[in-house]
């Protein structure tokens, strides 16, 4: 293994974690966290979601939320649009960077917007077009990458040619997604070594839930591949849809934690990473789900 | 990474695991879990210590547990003694493989026996004399193999000079133990990459803890170095001495789940050791430590 020193982490948390959570954070907690993870020096902060609020309750607040928050020059904050009134919502906020999202199971996609995976990226294409002529950034979600809950199995083939298709449509960046957390470390690096053959490795992240345990190991056998993104939620905001009371996505604090140890830089204050996400389990009323912080934390 | 295709497993929960847990549990409970344990197929079930109950009141039972249990042919029930008192109490129950453990900080043993660390191997050779005498194996922990609660670093050199003198001492295997968890993947690697050079990979095992959620990481590092037998506990029993309400030994359950997800062998009947954590986690009042255990009760 011969890393690049650097790793970007995508925060996750405001959005992909809060959006699974039960309980309603109002918007000041929501623009207070988003501010406390920009001071910790992370460079990619997803901030909310402009999906219609009928299917996503938890972010309804999207445009107060996006225009409350302070923009740190340097830091990243894409927002997650569905189509294009999500899309035109979040311009009208500001937001220069976005985020789309498709899956790369069939029945994944057939069940959540009764449409084939082509029928779903063929619907960004008008997202796409007025993105490229408005000089917006797009991030792509490929969710499902190594199962799906309702087909169970989703072939390598069908990842590559997601993935692919998104990178042409002009995605700069793609995040490969273990949604249901089923992944083994094997398994993830060969996926995204097939990926990477089709789509520069330096275009991809990876996006790994802690469900069955594995994301940690995942991401080391992905950084060991050469990935040099990872999503990953402060505090390990976010449970399983799939799954209830099942853990969600990996804790920032972990990652951090794991990269630091290894000498890989990532720009982030962990101490501050770490205090971030104490408060923000205070706020759920929950425990918090990063191991780091929970033994930080016994320990004082 | 080219691994032989098997993986054995120790499982030390019924010891290592229930002598940090708060809930005393009665000795027909422990039996229970030991004889299921064994009909898992795991290979090494860790059963009892045969320490001093002043100092360990959980195994105070230690001699009614062992003699109660279901002795499964080809299943080995190591035991851990201190002295030639808890080697005699040990071999008067029939124990056939024992355990030895000392640490690779100097300051730990100092603080936990007031002994040095070649102190605390002398006073071990006793056991091993009657150990050899009688035919009985001897494993070898060594402990705060990346890091101490006391002097924090652990040179490397320290971690290999135990392991090799333990290992002349006659120790047939020798696990390296993370005890309070900080370790991180390259640093795990590194460390049993320098052990290996002095003792043979194939008498060597490692203990991780999951205190700072590393240890199926640092088990996949370690992994790919060439390690074939792993420590670890059902359900994650055993919390962190150092850390109080911080997680302890990483869950078996998880390790399995990995390692089968790899295309490795363990012998193992995951679903029975899901069936079995799940047991024990009701037995001691608490939620399970296994996100495997906790993904598939919430799916159900």
């Amino acid at each position: 293994m011969t890393p690049s020193n650097h790793v970007r982490i995508v925060e996750v948390g405001a959005r992909d974690g809060l959006q699974n959570e039960k309980t309603l954070l109002p918007a000041e907690v929501k623009i207070a966290l988003i501010d406390r993870l920009s001071s910790t020096g992370l460079q990619t902060i997803e901030a909310t979601s402009f999906v219609s609020p009928k299917w996503v309750p938890q972010l309804a607040d999207a445009a107060e939320v996006f225009r409350g928050i302070r923009k740190v020059p340097g830091v990243s904050y894409p927002v997650l649009v569905p189509n294009l009134q999500g899309y035109a919502r979040a311009r009208e906020v500001g937001a220069g960077e976005i985020a789309i999202f498709t899956a790369a199971s069939e029945a994944f996609n057939r069940k959540n917007i009764n449409a084939s995976i082509d029928e779903s990226i063929e619907r960004f294409l008008p997202v796409m077009e007025q993105a490229r002529a408005d000089g917006v950034q797009v991030r792509g979600y490929v969710s499902t990458v190594l199962g799906c809950p309702y087909q169970g199995e989703v072939p390598i083939s069908d990842v590559v040619r997601v993935a692919r298709r998104m990178h042409e449509l002009g995605c700069h960046e793609i995040s490969l997604g273990d949604t249901i957390g089923v992944g083994t470390p094997a398994k993830a690096r060969a996926m995204l070594h097939a990926v990477a053959q089709e789509v520069p490795m330096a275009a991809l992240a990876v996006h790994f839930h802690d469900t069955y345990g594995q994301a940690l190991a995942n991401i080391l056998a992905c950084l060991e591949e050469g990935v040099r993104v990872v999503d990953s939620s402060v505090s390990g905001t976010g449970g399983c849809p799939y799954a209830k009371g099942a853990t969600g996505n990996v804790a920032s604090e972990d990652v951090v934690y794991m990269l630091h140890g290894m000498g890989i830089n990532t720009g982030i204050d962990l101490d501050l990473l770490v205090a971030t996400g104490a408060w923000l389990a205070a706020q759920l009323h929950k425990d918090t789900a990063s191991r780091v912080t929970r033994a930080r934390t016994a320990m004082t």
